[in-house]
This record gives C-alpha cells, sequence and structure tokens, in this order.
C-alpha cells in the first residue's frame, strides 16, 4: 500500500492539517519522471546505467520516487536527450555531453575532451576540484543540471581498414567520429563522418566511410567492425570519457532535499558500476577480437602528436571565440599538467611494472 | 515532527495495526548506529569518509537512520575497528581490512594485496566480478558484511634515510611497514616495524627505524617525514590500496532494504570521493615535499622484482595453509592477468603519451 493510499485510508489527511505538517509526509512524496537515455539497450553497460539508477532510488525512497528509463529512441531520439531535459518534456538524460557541441561547444569539456584528463583524473576535477561546479554554472544557460553517470577509460582509437603510418594516411580519410574529435580529424585532412551506431557496419562494409571510432572492445565487438575493418587503432585520444545525467533544473530544485541526496548517491553508485563493468569485461572482448583476426595498432608518436597539436588548435580558437569554453578549458588543463606530475610516479610506475612482468598467456 | 511521533500523535498506531501495515512506517524507522573509524581525524581524507557517510544517510533518511561516527581512539582504537563490528560492540566501521590479517590472512586480499590490482581494476574485480562476493562470503565468519569505502590509488614506497640501489641494502634494514607487506620486507632480509601513525616521525629521528612506508605525499606530508629520511621511495607494492565499510552482519539485515540501499548508495559516493580527493591534492603535495628537499627515487627493476617473487611466496605459502586465501586469491590474480592485457593497450598508451608531452613547469 502506498504511503498516501494509507495515510488517506486512517483519514490522517485531515488529522494532519490540524496538527502539524508531517515531515515524513513531505520528505517522501510520490513523483514519477521519465529518464530518457541516449542509448539503445543493446549497450547494456551504458543503457543499464539508466535502469540502475532507476531501481536504486525506487528501493531507497520504497517506490515513491519512480524514474522511468526509456532507451534511444522509445521517446526522444539519442542525439536529442539533452535538448528534452533542456526543454522539461522529461525530467532527466543518461549522455555524453559531446552529443550537444552543437549548441556549445563547451559541452565537450563535460566529457573531458580530447588529450584531457583520464577517468580518474576527470573525476578528482569534477569531485574534488571545480569541475562539476563550473560546468553545473555554464549548465544553467540551458536550465540543466549535471550529475556524473559513469566513464569509458580510455577508448580505442578505431577500426581502420588500412594502416595508418604517417599524418598524410589520414588525408581524405572518411572516417566516422565524436563531433567534437571530428574538427581535430578535418585538421589533419580527414573527412570526419557522422554515422550512428546501427549504421557504421553497412558503411564500412560498402566502403561508404573508411575508418570508424566507437568505444572500445566491449561494445565495439558488438557491431561486428571487426569483419569489415581489419586494423584496430590505440589509443582513442580522450583519456576517459565520461557519461552524465542531466536534469531539468526546475525539476531538480523540486525535489525534497533528500530525494536528491538520494539520486546523487545513486549516480555515484552507476558511475562505479559504468567504469568496473568496462574495465571487467573489455579484456576479455579484445581476445575475443585478437582471435577473429583483429589487428592491433598502436598510433605512431608523429600521429599522436600531430593529433594533440590540432587538438591544442582547435581548443585555443574555441576559448578565443567562447569565455565559458576559455574559463573551464583552462581550469582543466591546468589541473591536467599537475595530475601528470603525481601520475608518472606511483601509478604509472607499478601499471609499467605489471605489464613488464605480467604472465604471457 | 519525527514520523513515528507524527504517527502517535494522530493514533495511526493502532488504527495501522486495524488495516494494514503501514508500508512507510516500516522503511523508515528510526535508526541509531555508531561507525568508528580506524583513523584520526588529521587523515582527514579518510576519516572524511565516515564522516561524509553519516551525513549523507542522514539526508537520504530526513534523519531517521543517523549513523555516528568516531575517531580512532574515540571508543575503539584505530586497529580494533573490525573486531569491534565483529563483535557488535558498534554497528561499523572504516577501515584498512589489511589490519585484521593477524586473525585471518584472507583480509589481506580486501585491499588488494601487494602486486595485485590497480585502484580501477580492484574496482571491477569487487563490483562486476565475484571479489565482493567471495571476500563477504569469507567475512560471514566473523559476522561482518563488507562495502568498498574508497581506495588511497598506487601509494608510494617509503620514506628512507638511506638509498636502496640494490637488494642487499634491504638487509637489516627496520622498515616500518603494514603487517602483510612486512612478510614480503622479511624474506628480503629486512625487519619489518608496527609503529603507529603518530610515532614514525620520532622513530625515524632517534634511528629507532631506518625507513617508513605510510599513504602517499598527501597524508605523509602531515607526519613531516621528509624531515627525518630525505629518500622518497616509488611505487608502493600495491597497486591501489582499497578501503572498505565493515557492517556487523545481523544489523545489516535488520535494516530494511531502503535504508540498506541508502548505505550501499552512500558508499560508493564516498568511495568515489575518497580516490578523487587523493589524486587531485597529492600533486600539490609532491610538489611541496620536493621544495623540502625531498629525492625522489624509483626503487629499481631488482628491488621491484625481488619483492614481486617474495610476495608470490607469501602468497604460494598461505594459498597452501589457507583455502580461503588460497580461492580469493587465485580469482584476483587472474583477473589481475587478463586485465593487464588490456590496461597495457588504452589506458597506459594514453597516459604515457600524455606524460612524455606534459609541459615542463
Amino acid at each position: 500500500m502506498r504511503r498516501r493510499q494509507f495515510l488517506a485510508a486512517i483519514g490522517a489527511g485531515t488529522a494532519a492539517g490540524a496538527i502539524a505538517k508531517p515531515a515524513v509526509a513531505q520528505s517522501m512524496p510520490e513523483i514519477k519522471w521519465r529518464l530518457t537515455s541516449s542509448f539503445p539497450k543493446s549497450l547494456d553497460i551504458m543503457y543499464g546505467a539508466s535502469d540502475t539508477l532507476s531501481k536504486f532510488v525506487a528501493e531507497a525512497t520504497d517506490d515513491q520516487f519512480q524514474i522511468q528509463p526509456f532507451a534511444a529512441g522509445e521517446i526522444t531520439p539519442g542525439m536529442q536527450a539533452i535538448e528534452a531535459v533542456s526543454n522539461n518534456t522529461v525530467e532527466m538524460c543518461h549522455t555524453v555531453a559531446n552529443y550537444f557541441v552543437g549548441k556549445d561547444p563547451t559541452f565537450a569539456l563535460f566529457g573531458g575532451a580530447p588529450f584531457g584528463l583520464n577517468a580518474r583524473q576527470q573525476d578528482a576535477w569534477l569531485r574534488d576540484r571545480e569541475g562539476l561546479k563550473l560546468l553545473n554554472e555554464f549548465a544553467k544557460k540551458f536550465e540543466l543540471y549535471a550529475l556524473v553517470g559513469g566513464n569509458t577509460g580510455t577508448q580505442m582509437g578505431g577500426w581502420f581498414r588500412k594502416e595508418i603510418k604517417e599524418v598524410a594516411d589520414l588525408n581524405g580519410l572518411k572516417f566516422r567520429v565524436g563531433a567534437w574529435a571530428g574538427r581535430i580529424v578535418q585538421r589533419l585532412g580527414g573527412m570526419p563522418q557522422q554515422t550512428s551506431g546501427g549504421d557504421i557496419y553497412s558503411a564500412l562494409e560498402k566502403s561508404a566511410i573508411d575508418a570508424a571510432e566507437w568505444v572500445g572492445p566491449y561494445d565495439d565487438e558488438k557491431l561486428a567492425l571487426y569483419k569489415v575493418a581489419k586494423y584496430y587503432y590505440y589509443p582513442g585520444w580522450e583519456g576517459g570519457t565520461a557519461l552524465h545525467f542531466f536534469i531539468n533544473r526546475t525539476k531538480w530544485a523540486e525535489l525534497p532535499k533528500n530525494y536528491q541526496i538520494i539520486v546523487a548517491a545513486a549516480a555515484a553508485h552507476v558511475s562505479a558500476n559504468v567504469q568496473a563493468k568496462y574495465d571487467a569485461r573489455n579484456p576479455e572482448a579484445l581476445r575475443r577480437l585478437i582471435a577473429a583476426g583483429t589487428q592491433l595498432r598502436p598510433f605512431t608518436q608523429p600521429v599522436m602528436e600531430a593529433a594533440y597539436k590540432a587538438s591544442n588548435e582547435v581548443n585555443g580558437e574555441t576559448s578565443a571565440a567562447n569565455a565559458d569554453f576559455k574559463k573551464i578549458y583552462e581550469s582543466l588543463t591546468t589541473f591536467r599538467n599537475e595530475q601528470y606530475l603525481w601520475w608518472q610516479i606511483a601509478d604509472y610506475t607499478f601499471d609499467n611494472f605489471m605489464i613488464r612482468n605480467r604472465p604471457h598467456g
């Protein structure tokens, strides 16, 4: 029996009015929200974040606060999730902020941006420094409030039909890549393509595109890209791609404080799970991809350096034209430079030792 | 007004019995717990985990579930926190499971164990694989239920008064180090010492010990060890030291489901914050330590290899004598070997590039 029904059944509604405001009734109102995910159910880790958040919030509030998750396309196209929240068509979404760079390039900085922070560093900037505060100040312009909603870790660089040995090999290359990284590709002579996830396989098969970046082994395997592009390059140019929950700002402000806390804590739980799942499942997927004939290739140092230089140019020009971007980008890069001073000492050195000593099998 | 008082005021207690069980009254009971931390308030990140958990749970339950945190020594000595929970003297604690290896060496595996998993990998093993499930099955023997409560990332190897160039330099060295790593030190010819945090400085100053391992730059700076030991070695031998909340199993089972969910989500929030704080604050502390004259030194490859070999021997012998340890250690190391297959591809390569290209400043 729902609390409200129960209170009605015992006539508490009237009695309460007569004596005092019932603290718990106030703090446990029945609320129903909709959450649109930018991801199809087939991307089970990313879509699963919304499902898990929903279950956690329902269980923590004894089903009083119900957030119903919808997969991409069910009520809103995946790429328009943020817009739907900004417009208050739905109360919240789970997405990659990069999808919204057309509105304002500052959205690229939610997810880390190319050659920015690795996953843990990004979390440190968002949670212990000014990262999330700055991004949320900016997000006010769009009536949005953001909570961290996971990270993929460093992604792969993408699937290529031909080897990329030098920067010139990118010339004229039709490369399916995220909107922001597309600006780097363009500056390197490539032709960035926007192809939806479900169309990448056939585009590669028909040679409509020459290369495609998606996520990493676990998600890429599902698209079967290894069947139509042999070379799997690494690393991706983002140290870690963060996902976020965006909530309509007015709706967020209307929530009782205890529900806000529960949603925030549930988002932290979901974030940890998303990263844990990618980390746990990528190695096995990578093994299967290699067994199926995938050829792993590192981007060469000149290619990485050219991409880094192009990225700095794009960011410099964007900073000159956009004060929000400039302010947040400077915070992010100052933090990044300091971070790698430390990262190279303990974490990196430990990993280096373990990689060198890894049993071969 | 508390819900219970409110229900009493309106006579709901009697009425409810007459019609149906009140769902919300059941799920929002007033509960008070005590949480003993193994850390003093001066270790603000570690102690702060308990403070934050307590606030989150109170706010999420409209103050109905109150968990009062106590610093080490206030109600229980820091090293005895787990025992106090196991005995049901307090309902929960926040600690390093390593402190309890005297009871059973299997507790060493909660925190990662030397040459085990790095921080993200450990989270993946705990959350997406059998890690936390196996550990909690084991913990039943001690009436304990564990939730992840943060990670420090890879720690530093410690402060040394003299340089350690080869394994022979460890011979006879009085080295303050955690109980489990002490077994490695002993096997390398050293003399592991158990010195409480507050006594390390004077022990080094009086040459009662020759070296001391603590945490990393942010925490170590507070002990001012750089004044009494010049050489700061890296990396630590654990890829990341996980902290945990241990809860008395009976008390956990007695909690309403929604309170369990809220505590679990709050622990995830706390975990993310602990790692974020260490990551954000270690670089600045490292800079200050270097400015104060600290000499950074990497453990040489032969020293690392000897420690790895000794660690494998210790774990092998412990496995032979302890079935719980054997089962969980095998799960952990199988996972670790698979993890580094993937880690070396994307995350490590990205970090490597960023470290090489880090602006010097």
